[in-house]
């Protein structure tokens, strides 16, 4: 197993069409199909780092700012910003296109973390990841912050060992944004 | 249309079985597809209390604390826990069971929230939820404050007028859990 | 293994969604998708009394009243009625909600017979049920009489054996309803 | 429209696969699955007859004899056996196969009930149904004493005006099988 | 297992109803789906003539004249032309009609090959092909020329080995149609 | 309308995992939901090219060299090779990895035409293709070839008018590959 993997080696992009079953009494993409159209194509993202069989821990707030309509093209595009022992952050974005209208707008976009697992469903290590871009630096910086709500979400932590979380408070406790 | 209407008559509850599709290479139930699932009957609730059709707004963070196998029977229960004009916020609580086993576990839980909306896409005000038991006056009161940490996790409002976080701010100030 | 369960302890229900492939040219959903549905959940309620795997016997007479629509909520309310060795009757009864137009109306009910059966699928004996409620009591004396209707429908006995059935021959000798 | 048809011009057969998502826990078809299967064979069955949309009405007795296995072939036959006004009764035989194991068995049969109706959903009028050979004979004869059955357990028609079943009870008063 | 089968012996046929999810947004049959179709009737009437598990080697050109609609009855009809080794080729030919206003059209032909595996994906050897009527004879004896076609775009023969092709090549060089 | 666009604007990527219903008793994916997949990308393609609703016209060999498994990830890619008045040739190509085991091989590649239709299904005008890479360039050459192959095989055009084909012939007479 290799000890570091680039950011770029767990790219993954994938494009569906929305079909009826997929769709709400105003023919609009339902929110949980999408949700799980994004679990897939993160998991397969999440597989390409750690070369394993992957297993979805979380889920992020997920916003739905636009509804894809019947016979659209979605395109979900994902990579890993960061991965921690045995678990890793997978950033997903997806854009919605109806093509004969020439009309593109991003749908929403969504963090996801899977841990690697053997056979037997027990965690296994992952290699590092490497962020290169500046957008790839940018998510591997915040995964930390991320991943620390998460704990102190699920309970697992308290808020005064969330230390990344420090600066964020102290911006509130001085009447910054 | 009512003005008001209690918690306990948006309460929706749902038996699956988890079939070979859903399930990842362990055998066990995807993510994204349990998402699927909770999306459906949390719209129902929804619909219930506005008798609105509606589109998923947006879905809290989520954790997978266990995976139902295949062939476990998968129960949802959903009940609307706050109305804010055209939005619900909706809490569902999953179990997976093993019945030949005689095993039950609590799956995850989860907050979506819904907007209603008229046959054109345009969202539309709906009843108040009046809550009665202990628990949906829990679930209520902190509707509020889940909906200032979408806000702002969303971008659309900032911190200092996020009200309802502040005693939980006091509470990391002062190192209290 | 208990010896016995309550008729209560079997209860299942289920809230389902109509979907576009469920449904006929006229936007109705089929008659064929709704005994899916209900085996489903039928099956799950004589796990439940059984705590076995079951594999569905006989399904009885099936009248269809009303066709639940695109869109509309199906819910499926499902419990043992009486256990015969290895075999168990259960109760389904089904409604149909438009639930943005406050109409509710009942689809249609009916009585499925599972076996329960081991790992190599070799029947094998359930716990008694035990009635409560006056419903329960009825279906469950009921239960009887459909029975041997069933087995003189399989040929497997003859009519002067079917002693449960005497009283409505008789009804009908004597001219009676 | 033809005022009469005959019934070999009702005559479907389909085969089928059966696919892991039809499956329990034995990998054997659920017998809802295959209830599924046969209805819309036998409303393609009922279409051709009518050449009408067709609703499902009831569906008769049905009973399981043999379970088909994950990869087996089901073969459906169905034709019209009898038409009444706008309803129509179907005969439908299913047979399992392995083909590599070289085995064939009989599945089960039954009969499904139609009505022809026009693009509003009203029943419309069928052309009678002309029996020819042997075995299309005795279903036709048959058809009345099925549709008394039916009626009666419906609660819309009493036992004393169930006129074809008299035999039948003779038999029975006399201590025949 | 027998040397010899008769062409009839493979024979299979199918009706299906094309229901949303099959459907562009013209509402027609995708070609995709149809295939698909196709593949699984041809692949049961391969393991009629074989009595073994198949698996799909190669689709000729297929081309579709007409778009079957939402709701139409699909009709497909198999069976195998000739035997070559371990390898089949099966003809379908496809319908589509729309019952209620009674028409009929071909939808499209097609010959794809399978070739018969033992349960380890080995290649085995299947038994000879007999054709009976005339059309049997036709395609017996053109499936000499497709398969070298299919070897030669393959890449696996060169056209001077092709010698069931001569006879087209010599026509050509005498200027004939 | 644009008249001409170049080919990599009509670039798609999809990666899917291989699910339990897609595959055969050996546990591959079978060869016709390849086909439905490829269908699926290539008419997205086709869309891109020309900002039109598109049908499949024809499909030409396929081989299928290897079997993705269960739980494998399929990747496809596809481009327009040239365009024809309203029709255009796509070419896809279908990868199979098992990303734990780090193996990936080519499944398969293909060539569907689609025809770009108006809403009322009417053949439409679409622009030309302008290939830029060498690879590109060589799959516009053949392009010509490929069609003349598909007019021959319909019927639609004699041996001695597939201009493009007389080289081809012209190397046979000669005795060459």
């Amino acid at each position: 197993m290799k000890l570091e993997k680039k950011a770029k080696e767990s790219f993954v992009t994938s494009a569906e069409m929305v079909l009826p079953n997929d769709t709400n009494p105003l023919n609009n993409l339902m929110g949980g199909r999408l949700l799980h159209l994004m679990d897939v194509v993160a998991a397969i993202s999440a597989q390409k780092h750690s070369n394993r069989i992957v297993v979805t821990a979380s889920v992020d707030n997920v916003s739905f700012k636009h509804s894809p309509a019947l016979g659209d093209t979605v395109t979900l595009e994902a990579h890993v910003t960061r991965a921690f022992n045995s678990s890793m952050e997978v950033f997903i974005r997806v854009w919605s296109e109806n093509i004969p209208n020439g009309t593109k707008v991003e749908t929403n976009n969504a963090f996801f973390t899977f841990v690697a697992v053997d056979q037997s469903g027990r965690p296994i290590t992952v290699p590092k990841l490497i962020p290169e871009t500046k957008e790839e630096k940018r998510l591997y910086e915040g995964a930390l912050q991320r991943r620390e709500v998460r704990l102190m979400m699920a309970g697992r932590i308290k808020a005064k060992d969330a230390t990344s979380l420090h600066s964020i408070f102290e911006d509130y406790k001085n009447g910054a944004e």
